[in-house]
């Protein structure tokens, strides 16, 4: 009720402006205070550009999907782009494709896959073949790719050493099959079935791979069989362009936040892995779209290492390249992340996540500094993450009024 | 979205960790200002030991339904334990039955009854029969009570003054039929009738009970006639055991919160009257559950009364046991009420209610003070009742992360 607003409704008011949107996503962001301090990451870091900016703009707490909840990075991301993140599911195979780097098209089934090891009478003994090398999982990756079964393409990709991906591409495939991998050892692999019988044809290819894939590993002791899991086909959500009319760009130097950005349909920017190689892309391209999705993984990183000292400097870093980022004059600048991963804690947590949106016509608030507990006083309150793009789009003058 | 996480998600990523949650509910806690000093009940009350949690803890202010809304008891609470206090309608016979601890079982279906009197001609002239007193209730339900009815026992169990419950328990019991009772005098009593064809046999059985109840009234001139209304059965909620795998014991004086933790399948523990004697069962229980719901009535009885002084005393009785609750070292401890009940009202209302989670993760606020006034700002925010249960769930570390 209070929540999110329909895309349908916001695709009937977005209108195309001439401005430009930067939505700064800084994953990780939010965190805890450290017990002898009692200042968080963000509370710690010397952020001087930051908090000029949350001083000219207005500040909240956002809930990625709701109080208590802990987000992924795919359920993050989607409600940060305004999609609801609860009903927006995407596939465990397709996720491992789209990490990677793999571009799917439409139609793709992806599965993820394991290398493992079967004895002579084919019963799984180790369903991560000992978790070979990246190098041993590229090559025996080499091995199995590029086939044609049935008229359709199947794609094999290392992911980490005994994980892979693997791409069916053809006309009709249906995700609907079960999985091979019984998820215990002592056991065959299972036959892959149809749960609807649309999806046969895929079943019928899965098994087929299967079995081939058997005869071609039969020779590699330390790994001669694999396992498949999580069918999933390229989810069909509504481009950021059908809804809200933008032109937008992606600039992340992890492959899984490239990939979901290309699943909403953003244009992903080929870009360097450093932060200033990030700013680079932005600045070459400013001119071409009236969106960009920055992403900055760093602080997440740190926090799930547990580093309270590598968070701090990481975010220290981004202050700092602020001034380059607003030496562009986007209209609209919001920073924000994807959820919080606080150093003590080592993981994803569902603490909300401070949120500054800067524009011409943002009504500023009293917090003058960006952090956990300044952002509580904030202006924009406590908002779901969904709440964010229609907040961007309305500050970038590109959503009419609704109703007459 | 910006409300309650559906429980089939809580399902999926809820899981058992070694900590225990405790969940105070102080009925009827908020309040409104005293004209003369400004201050509400829990204002004015000294409790210092609240204050000193809310200090280490975060705060907020919570609505049991929606803005404006004064919830029922069973609302208030349902809300509390997670569950959608407007989608979980629990019947006005169950609720009655509940409240006098008749323990329903499943397939049982309850109704609200009156003592009246009629006329010789059976119209009704006193739908109360003038208020008879508690004894000649119990007397009359006596007679009444234990029928076998075509196979289906009647239980007849005394409430106060002309009310009673009258729980029918046997095979196929369909509660959709209707009541009895014509709300008016002058009227003979209506015929219950099935409101679909499988409940006919309950209407049928209802019948008879009203018409042997009549016969056997005959002779009692102060009362000779039984009125039926709200029939209902056991709600079929998943317990708190299904949704959040806690093994969960609530601790309540009052037989209505008893009845109300049953119905969402926490076990009841055996208590006394005072606030001593719950937290005496408390500790008593403390290693065999990892939550517990421990109800304190005063607050609201107080309140009821229009006794600001007594609701006083109450609020700081209560803070007076908090460090042997405190000594018990609950991992998650959530300080919060079912509504508001402020004495100058004399009964519940719609006012948004303080609440107070402490946890070692819970990301401290500036709140010093566990008041009204003070749990405006504080980092929770003001938040949907439904929510508790999720931030006391991630607090423990009992849920993980939704999506990759």
């Amino acid at each position: 009720m209070n929540g999110m607003i329909s895309q349908e409704i916001i695709k009937e008011i977005a209108i195309v402006s001439p401005s430009n949107i930067l939505l700064l996503v800084i994953d990780g962001l939010g965190g805890l205070p450290d017990p002898g301090t009692g200042k968080t990451e963000l509370e710690t870091a010397h952020t001087p550009n930051l908090d000029k900016l949350a001083t000219g703009g207005i500040c909240g707490l956002t809930d990625p999907i709701s109080p208590g909840i802990t987000p992924g990075s795919a359920p993050g991301h989607l409600a940060l782009f305004g999609y609801d993140p609860v009903g927006c599911n995407i596939g465990r195979g397709v996720l491992e494709a789209v990490g990677i780097d793999f571009e799917l098209h439409s139609g793709d089934v992806a599965a993820r896959g394991n290398f493992c090891t079967v004895d002579e009478k084919g019963l799984i003994t180790d369903r991560r073949a000992g978790r070979i090398s990246n190098r041993k999982c590229t090559e025996l990756c080499q091995l199995l790719d590029g086939q044609l079964i049935n008229g359709v393409s199947v794609f094999v990709r290392p992911v980490q050493e005994h994980r892979l991906v693997a791409v069916f591409r053809g006309d009709d495939l249906i995700p609907e099959v079960s999985d091979s991998d019984p998820q215990q050892t002592g056991m065959v692999p299972k036959v892959v079935t149809a749960l609807r019988p649309e999806a046969d044809r895929l079943a019928d290819v899965a098994n087929k791979f299967i079995a081939q894939a058997r005869a071609k590993l039969a020779a590699h002791r330390s790994a001669n069989m694999v396992l498949l899991r999580g069918f999933s086909d390229h989810p069909r959500f509504p481009t950021m362009g059908e809804i809200y009319k933008l032109k937008s760009a992606a600039i992340a130097s992890y492959p899984m936040y490239r990939g979901l950005a290309q699943l909403v349909g953003m244009e992903v920017l080929k870009t360097g892995v450093t932060i200033e190689d990030e700013v680079k892309t932005l600045k070459q391209h400013y001119a071409d779209y009236d969106f960009f999705f920055l992403h900055i993984k760093g602080a997440d990183s740190a926090g799930e290492d547990g580093d309270f000292v590598r968070k701090v400097k990481v975010l220290k870093q981004i202050d700092s390249i602020l001034p380059d980022l607003l030496g562009l004059k986007p209209e609209v600048v919001v920073v924000v992340g994807d959820h919080s991963t606080p150093a003590s804690l080592k993981v994803h947590s569902w603490h909300p996540v401070p949120i500054l949106l800067y524009s011409r016509y943002c009504r500023p608030d009293q917090v003058t500094e960006f952090s956990e507990s300044a952002c509580t006083f904030g202006g924009l309150g406590r908002l779901p993450a969904t709440q964010v793009m229609p907040l961007a789009m309305a500050n970038a003058l590109k959503l009419t009024k609704f109703g007459a």
